[in-house]
């Protein structure tokens, strides 16, 4: 009776965490195509040909992870065992490639959302990789923030721009929040996860809409921490 | 007799070994003498100092060795063990700096052709690295990619550029090429892996040669693959 | 007897390293408050907001000491292990963003100062560590030249610049010479490496002060190695 008990509690909670794999997964899904679509559309606009659009399609979905494994101690290779994320970024590349530029610009809104979406799903996961390789506090928020935002920085270095998230907008706060989040143990494992990630992408798009951004040294917005200027 | 035999079998083999490791010897030579002129010509170009000159040589000879390993996931330091080939590159640049600019320029055919060797042999030993470290396929694409035009991207970074690989010429589609027979085991080892030296060089030179490019969004080569404007 | 002998010897010896290792924490405390200090300013010159202003201090801080343990092959993660100097850095960009632009660049000379001696116990220390793991000499000279220029390097690419280290002053060929004496084992241990600290301080100043720098190719300073245009 105990046993089948026990088998039933750990088929249940099996079920339940192929349940958590399968959104995550979802989520990794949706977030990659909006890096790899950012990405690539950096390209377009820079002239970039072919091969320069997939290049920074794909790093900019990908880099943001190799870094933080680099800076959290991970063997960089890893991100090779995700083989469903690149056939996502390599058909997302493609179609961006072949659409019409304006198709895509109109679609802008579903891709901010996409991105919050990635945002949100990729530093929580860099988080808890990084919590969950035993490092410091520290670690775990710079985990959370690069797998978040450093795709984005590669991006805009190898287009030759000065990386976006370092001069607009709220964004790589939303990254260091979750990290904050999962480095205090607030976030451990899944179900919260889940609520933060909700959190996460809301804050992510309430800040787009009312065009929330942080203070510049200089400007009338140092004294107050985070200024709205619709 | 058989022991005589296998010694025979095992010396022919060996010596066999060492003529291949010596071609490769002389092609990684060839390939970081373009390589360093290549570096060192954008920094002097982009007025940098004697310091700059060198550190934007060795970059552009090594810097895709490097990152190959990251990405695949060998140790990075691995690219220390070829002192001969850090001889070769300072030699290279020191001249570099020393001759006219003049000089070096009316030689462009030359290092063009150099050039290519050198991207074709990093492509198929950054792809025979990955391949024999047990890598997916998409690592082995990647090494071979990121070994043929990782150096030329940070020296051009390096020097405030937008990476020329991603503009103009077909160049890395060949490094791709080279990863891909690779990695489908169609080049195996060292006989077969010369032919397949000689024909990315060739392709390199041919599509040189006619000025070939790769499609960009919205101009009129996105239709075909390929398209010749000599 | 002896064993007294050996326990005061032992203890003795545990002070003079206790008083090393204080001596080195307060040196890497002063040249992360300078390097801290050098990349917040970018930023704010770059009109980077508050997380930019963070993300460039603490990149010139600690990303000379990253790329040197990717190069030698040190764990990158091994940064992570300073706190203190993590604390040293938020403080200092925290102050860099309050206090008003002018009045630090009064204090120019007090953060060249700074600088001077930032650049000289991390090219040291980064030679050391090199050194001290079996390195090459080329790997100890280069780990020496990163530690020291590395984060001023990433400074700048994220800023959109050309490396200042490429183009303007003698500041590389100092850290380059302090990875040559403790490469060729002419200071390997604390009381020599002081005066190899002193050294290289002094001739950065001096450096400064007679604004020396490198040749350039196709500049009248070509022909000497180092010229003084005051």
């Amino acid at each position: 009776m105990a046993v089948v008990a026990v088998e039933r509690y750990h088929h249940g909670r099996l079920l339940r965490q192929e349940g958590f794999a399968i959104v995550w997964g979802v989520l990794n899904i949706i977030g990659t195509v909006a890096f790899a679509v950012s990405g690539s559309l950096v390209a377009v606009e820079e002239q970039f040909d072919l091969l320069g659009v997939f290049i920074l399609g794909f790093v900019t979905a990908f880099g943001g992870g190799m870094i933080r494994n680099l800076i959290v101690g991970l063997p960089v290779a890893n991100i090779w065992h995700q083989p469903s994320l690149f056939l996502t970024a390599t058909i997302t590349i493609g179609i961006v490639f072949v659409l019409p530029y304006d198709w895509i610009h109109r679609w802008q809104r579903v891709v901010s959302f996409f991105d919050a979406i990635g945002l949100s799903a990729f530093a929580i996961e860099g988080a808890t990789y990084a919590h969950h390789a035993h490092s410091t506090f520290a670690t775990t928020l710079v985990a959370a923030l690069m797998t978040g935002i450093g795709g984005g920085i590669i991006r805009d270095v190898l287009a030759g721009r000065k990386p976006l998230v370092f001069q607009a907008e709220v964004y790589a706060v939303w990254a260091l929040f979750a990290g904050l989040c999962v480095g205090l143990g607030i976030a451990p494992v899944a179900p919260a996860q889940y609520a933060l990630f909700v959190v996460v992408v809301v804050l992510r798009m309430i800040s787009l809409h009312y065009g929330w951004h942080l203070p510049k040294k200089g400007s009338p917005g140092t004294a107050e921490h985070i200024n709205h200027d619709v």
